[in-house]
């Protein structure tokens, strides 16, 4: 590590892996587009989530709610009355804040920590007056008092724009896994413990949202509510973060760079008994990846209030005992997950003979090329091609034939393929080829027909 | 098939395929949610696509571009000015109408088709005065002139309502590849052919939405843009044409619900110079599933003309002949291609004792899950289980033992799980279990280590 975050941007830009959204219109802000690597980089990421949360999960279930959701969910989750940001303006400037990231911010820059959120606006108000804190902007100290900003987009469904056809982007999946409860239950056969998970975009209307891909308006969540009786909640909490935890590691992410952090009694949701981040080191410090927390019976209790649905679990191994479920949840950002991961595998490493390369160290199962095929001649285009071909079958492989096998290598730890795979004279002979190594730079000679096996190997984790 | 609507969404709706969105608070108009069985046929379906068109292709990327776009991107594309539906009302009742639709249905209920699409607004009135054509939900003849209805959602990025806030939620992601085009083609060093494919969701607010998941107001796109030299799209509208068409043959549709039509000459968009739909033959009637379309070089030169982009190809092939590519659009919805694999797979099947079971008949490939596996005792749960783990560390598979074999087997039937795999006392010696074949019913008995290898066979397509 150690590349500046303006390093990372600039080379996962020019690679392929993330453009800047409508690019040739200017932008828009803080939207970002994934290019033929980062797709395949997100994808590896998402197949490899559901892979050890569904797939080879003995109590899980996945499920794909729309984004558009009944308003009503969010009059019971809480997010049409609270989830607000404090806003004001600079009167001189027209700049806009967020109250509480300005107070923590100055109070940062001084070393001193800062507990804002949650605070009555006229608190914050104090505050910035107290310590004649200032526009980060323009200097001024003419603030418009703090007002409450929703965060939720806001949208009309049918043909008018009536208040009575406002609907909202969803700024979370885990809703409609909750609104879901039952049907999953029900049409699965499901006892307790078991858990739901879905991956999908949502969309929060950050005031400040920023550090590339790391917090964006529109944005991929990987959330899992999984349901547990009261009681037992402490243990399943240690365990889904212990499994996150591990499921970070075993795709090859640095494990000096990931850390846990329990949140504090004042940190705490009025609903949550225990709350863990997982955080991770980006080029700007260490930030939130992973949240998992532990949300007792709130979520399926204010649904069960709000729709007059009964959400009560009838236990038939307890004496038939009926109760509202606790819930776990593991929530995880997409996007700042590719981010941790590009982070983490990007160097610019010197090598023995004064030279630098940039590479990019994947984990083969998350790198977007699991190998390149080369043919050492054009000579040989058609043999190398159907080397291509068949491997292409199984797994995404690059095919490449100009300029030199030097150039060819260096293009390749560029965008982190594991593995070059040369085809020369003596391969239309022997049926063997030479595989080079991104990490190791070594060069071994293999049988064709040995690469699928090698590389099904080493994709495994 | 010869199944009804009625009855399929009946069937998986209570089977885990797909629920109504936001059911507990009453819906949501037209919105629909993914079960745990639904979201793994959609998984495999976008799985299958992206495996022939991106990871097996020797033309094609991935893209993932972003929902939220700048609106210049609409400007040049012409949605905001042209993406409009007629829209009136009838002034007795208040219901909503197209005007276009309800004309069609007039003539059509006769046996007769008109083409109302595209004509001026006063023709359509006249033949609504014409031929008394009455509103469908009270009878009465009152309704309001028509109007344009613009199709694309609207929200507001940033933190007020100002019009220069104003942004809309992308109809198509066809534009996200389209803004990308030098990007990819730069960064990934693309030469001509070579397409871009993207899976995401879109977002039409369509006055008269319905058919289930046919037509939704979100839903989800496979789409690819492939990019070629002008003079050679006749060429590639059939490779691609022929290429979807097989696909779907491939993953087990029957090919005899399966059509392809041509757009007539006055159907064909202003800048097209070929369309052909594929169509399914759906419980309703044949509607279109995948729209391959030669758009020209009409895309790209909008995008260049109003973002000042020079999106020329340099032919370095061709003496450096310069020029706009022309592009062939293979545009698929994904909630549709669900609904036709599920319409294609469901049969109420009478079996040779006179008794009848529901079953659905999807390839391997696609269906939830390859195999359940079943203790024949529960004495025989902790063996059995080692099956299941060791069978789920590759593929979705689904673990049961509650009730008897032969229930085991026709919930099974009802989701589609191709094998059902039981365990029994002989197993624990012989290391063999019964394979029992979906379709044939069939029994066969097979050592537990072969397996893996018979599932990969059965899977592959």
């Amino acid at each position: 590590m150690g590349k500046s975050m303006d390093e990372l941007v600039n080379h996962v830009k020019h690679r392929g892996f993330v453009f800047q959204g409508s690019e040739i219109y200017g932008g828009l802000a803080n939207t970002w587009d994934y290019g033929p690597l980062g797709v395949e980089l997100k994808k590896n990421l998402k197949d490899a989530w559901w892979k050890k949360f569904v797939q080879q999960s003995p109590y899980n279930v996945g499920l794909d709610a729309s984004i558009l959701m009944n308003p009503k969910t969010w009059e019971a989750s809480g997010h049409l009355g609270n989830f607000n940001d404090p806003m004001m303006d600079c009167k001189e400037c027209k700049a806009r804040h967020r109250a509480d990231k300005l107070i923590e911010n100055y109070f940062g820059e001084k070393g001193e920590e800062v507990v804002v959120d949650g605070l009555p606006f006229e608190e914050m108000e104090k505050m910035i007056e107290d310590n004649d804190i200032v526009c980060t902007e323009c200097g001024a100290k003419n603030f418009t008092e703090i007002r409450q900003f929703n965060l939720m987009f806001k949208t009309f469904q049918g043909v008018t724009e009536d208040s009575s056809d406002e609907i909202f982007l969803r700024p979370e999946t885990a809703q409609g896994i909750f609104v879901n409860f039952k049907n999953v239950q029900r049409s699965m056969r499901k006892k307790l413990p078991f858990g739901i998970a879905q991956i999908g975009k949502s969309f929060r209307n950050e005031i400040t949202p920023g550090n590339f891909i790391f917090r964006t308006r529109e944005f991929e969540q990987m959330e899992m509510e999984f349901f547990c009786k009261p009681g037992t909640e402490k243990e399943w909490h240690q365990y889904w973060l212990d499994f996150c935890h591990n499921w970070l590691l075993s795709l090859g992410l640095n494990e000096k760079n990931v850390r846990r952090r329990d949140h504090e009694e004042d940190e705490l949701s009025h609903y949550s008994n225990a709350t863990t981040d997982l955080e991770y080191k980006f080029p700007f410090g260490w930030g939130e990846l992973w949240g998992v927390a532990s949300r007792t019976d709130y979520d399926l209790t204010q649904h069960a209030e709000h729709s007059g649905e009964d959400f009560q679990y009838i236990d038939q191994e307890n004496n038939n005992e009926r109760y509202i479920p606790y819930v776990i949840e593991p929530a995880l950002g997409l996007d700042r997950l590719v981010l941790s991961f590009l982070a983490d595998a990007f160097e610019e490493e010197e090598l023995e003979d004064g030279s630098t390369r940039a590479v990019m160290h994947f984990h083969p199962a998350v790198a977007p090329y699991k190998a390149a095929v080369f043919p050492l001649s054009k000579k040989l285009s058609k043999e190398a091609q159907e080397v291509y071909s068949e491997l292409a079958s199984d797994f995404m492989i690059d095919y490449d034939e100009s300029g030199s096998i030097g150039k060819r290598y260096r293009r390749h730890d560029e965008i982190g393929t594991p593995f070059c795979i040369t085809f020369d004279f003596d391969s239309v002979e022997d049926k063997q080829v030479t595989v080079r190594d991104r990490d190791t730079m070594e060069q071994t000679r293999m049988p064709i027909s040995e690469l699928k096996q090698f590389l099904s190997e080493k994709i495994s984790y």
